[in-house]
């Protein structure tokens, strides 16, 4: 059963945009596991798992687990559109060390509600590793119903529900229709929320602003378990001037990629390098995430100090 | 400023499926009231109100308005696609002694952001009463755009947000951002989650359930505001049970509406009437629903005492 | 049975925005009648009947059936999203003289399929006059889907459809299902497509650009009908050309409107004013608009003469 | 410049649901290019691409190609969401004798029209081939708006569009706006509407149902081009019967692409599987759609004799 805060690790790349930067990966995962987070989620999302190469996957995978060797678990993102393919990097995973898998549905063809639960059934069956449901309607234009996670719930290999909906009445009903079920973990997307679901019964979140600032979200974390909400009062604002002032700029819902992207070159994490289909942001916002993160900085050291 | 739960009222309507039922129309505001809520909302989403005539939402403005007689205050839903239709109900509102009036965009024709915004200031100017706006995309095809929102709020006549978008980080944002205004409410939609939304900083409900059991969503949101996380618990699961067992059947986006039409005639609080584009439940999902309702009573009744 | 050009009439209005200008209705109505349509729809969306009151609307509709007397069929739009003020307008429309009514889905709540067919047959059972379906899924949030028109067109009283959706797959099937049910015009909204869909099997089109250049359509579907693909090609060219440079300026999904009320007020057919939840276009898109239809109605008139 | 019909085919699968079947691919390649069509396009939305193993996608372009031996022109679809892969395989297209690649948006992310617009630029500078844009956006979320082909257009490896989206207008004004623009090709997804789009002046039709049928639909493009509409009235019902009783049985949008397997494994053309998330359709619609494909057989041969 995982508990906690989760990164959804982003991919430092090198300046063709496609290879991995090792050196890079090798600082930000001991940047992002000195600030106390509960696991590593690489190759979701925010990790640009569909644009990278198979070959890039699989090594990111392996150096990865190697860095972390044990510290905390990691989870690996298998999302695809061919099952072959996810099977396939879930046993690369197992083999690396990885403790379990995550899988959006296919993206490709709309399904039925019954076709993703066979699917999922299926996909099940077959990994090696245990298996966590990633609800993304806006990114795979499906949503993983309530009825759906339900009955998928009572699979053996299936642990877990990544929802980055933010559709709030979907989560409140899945924590009061599961809260009987042992060892299924509710995890929330939006790093907005996080607080707020832990209140709910929800057992963590998967928070892309942990790779900048692990400590702010894993302090949040532990002072909502303890319901100090003044505490919470104060970084929650910290959490919402990271959400408004570098997830925001841009036009396009690729705002947050490539806001986070920029943030971690202007902390010195990775170089400034994003695949396609995105560009990283030009020097204007460039300038405005820079100025914005280094306030940020600022802040946020002087408040967990 | 208003605070609290407020019951968006449905419309008792006679067996012609159109005309206002008078005597149940007094009956449920007065088994409302005696719940303790802050308000009373007419004509909104769950009153029917763009299903009524003209003729009908006019004699419920007034009916209600003289049956409440300032105990609580009114708030009218004037919600239509076309603004002279608006400000006329809103001139009625006003003389029957209504405190405020709410409308969603227009939602006929697609609209842009700034053609909203103009929309909205064109509104707000001709009003004789505060107006709360009223977010609901899935209605209207709209989302009111935080940044809209933000500078609607500058807005003299301009007084609140009824969020039904159900988007968490939406709303958080809403709350994050708009702190330091006076005089601006932020009331949340979806029932399942005005607890976690006055802990984020939101100023309360509109709570559907309250047509049913008033005293639930109220004590509920006292426990919130005492911060009594036990007592929250114990009546959020209440408030859950509503949710799935009254709102759920029935296999399209009207069963809230039928359920808790359903619900209300169990209850003996109004006659099983709805306005097409609807038809009732028919026999065998009113079964269900009579069923679920005395359980339920008898468990709120319980929990209350 | 109804074939050819339909008219679907914008609302001249005065300078308030608001009323209903009566001098250009009549001028406008003359001009239309005289390119030799085959009918006038009026209260569709693009006349704007969801943003008239509905005082304007029945002044609307008496005016209009008065001033066409009788020369071409006037049909009624009575879209509305309470049944009761459809059925007002339908039998206000009936004495009138008006030939038929046309009606969208009421466009608030969310509906099913079955909830549609049943809402149609009410409402057909209670109008005096013939009812046109009208499928307009992006203003409505529903598509009409073809098993539902396809057990409506068996109602006695429902006598065609005017598809607004665009979607040639639908159509086409829609024209091969009922090719052998008698009495029932599928009439097509977009004006871009209206020869194609005579070619299909359809029977005409509902043509907004035929409020500036009534000849212009009128020939294209008789060259259609004569199977001249010389002719329908060259008078297709200039259909063309009216949708590219007049409809397709500004930002919003109101270019269509705004760019043909610019239109018609450059032709000196109507004031330039529209109601809200719409603004006319502001100088600069007026200049554009102007310069481009002196060029069209200097190439349609040669290309007619 | 491609002209003609161009069978989007689908790929023989072997029981396990993954492996190509190549004695069937064999088979399936004469058979279609026996009925006369003017290209063959493997890995398509129709050839279930993005399912496959990669494995088995290059597998299908060698065996594809080797069948084909230059018969006819072969298209491949190489739609990813990783533009590296996309890449790859055109460079195992190219080599096996593909004359052009197909490639969908990236389908994962959200895009901006600019952010697709440099991408397909990006793509097309790396393939080795040139590139017909496929416009699919009830898979991949986005509409290649009008602008953004007009732009595409003009890059020197770029070539065509194939458009799946059935909106008929956007299809009509491409037509309209690029008829001066030598050697790019208009071809349309949606099987039922080749004839019409001919007609518009588009150049062909992506046709789904020349798997089963190839000469169908070749004789209805002649017929077309010959302006026999007699001949095309004819061959087009026959063509919506295939459309109504082959495709439209089940309840998923994957009732296409199930119907089309069954109904080819009918006519003994293929075995009877599907790659995951699908799955075959089960005894009771495999039985209509047994009897129906036997029907519309016979009467093709007898209209086609």
């Amino acid at each position: 059963m995982f508990n906690g805060i989760i990164t959804p690790m982003v991919t430092p790349l090198q300046s063709d945009n496609l290879s991995l930067d090792i050196a890079n990966t090798n600082k930000l995962i001991n940047h992002i596991i000195s600030g106390g987070v509960h696991g590593l989620f690489i190759l979701g999302t925010t990790g640009e798992a569909t644009s990278l190469s198979y070959k890039t996957r699989i090594q990111l995978i392996n150096e990865a687990c190697n860095i972390v060797n044990n510290r905390i678990p990691v989870f690996v993102g298998i999302s695809d559109t061919t099952i072959e393919e996810s099977v396939h990097l879930a046993e690369i995973a197992k083999e690396a060390g990885a403790k379990a898998v995550v899988a959006a549905p296919p993206f490709y063809y709309g399904l039925g509600q019954i076709e993703l639960y066979k699917y999922y059934c299926r996909l099940a069956d077959q990994l090696p590793l245990p298996l966590f449901l990633y609800n993304m309607p806006s990114h795979t234009k499906i949503n993983i119903e309530i009825d759906t996670v339900l009955k998928l719930a009572q699979h053996d290999n299936i642990i877990g529900l990544k929802d980055s909906s933010a559709n709030i009445v979907y989560y409140q009903k899945l924590c009061y229709l599961l809260k009987n079920i042992d060892n299924f973990s509710l995890l929330v997307g939006p790093e907005e929320v996080t607080s707020q679901t832990v209140i709910m019964g929800g057992h963590g979140g998967v928070n892309g602003g942990s790779n900048m600032f692990p400590k702010l979200y894993v302090q949040l974390y532990k002072a909502t378990l303890a319901r100090d909400f003044e505490r919470v009062h104060e970084l929650q604002s910290l959490v919402m001037e990271v959400s408004t002032k570098i997830y925001n700029l841009g036009s396009f819902g690729s705002s947050y990629l490539k806001g986070m992207k920029a943030g971690l070159f202007t902390l010195n994490l990775i170089e400034h390098n994003i695949a396609p289909p995105f560009d990283c942001f030009d020097e204007k916002e460039m300038t405005a995430i820079a100025t914005n993160i280094k306030a940020l900085k600022s802040k946020i050291d002087s408040a967990l100090s």
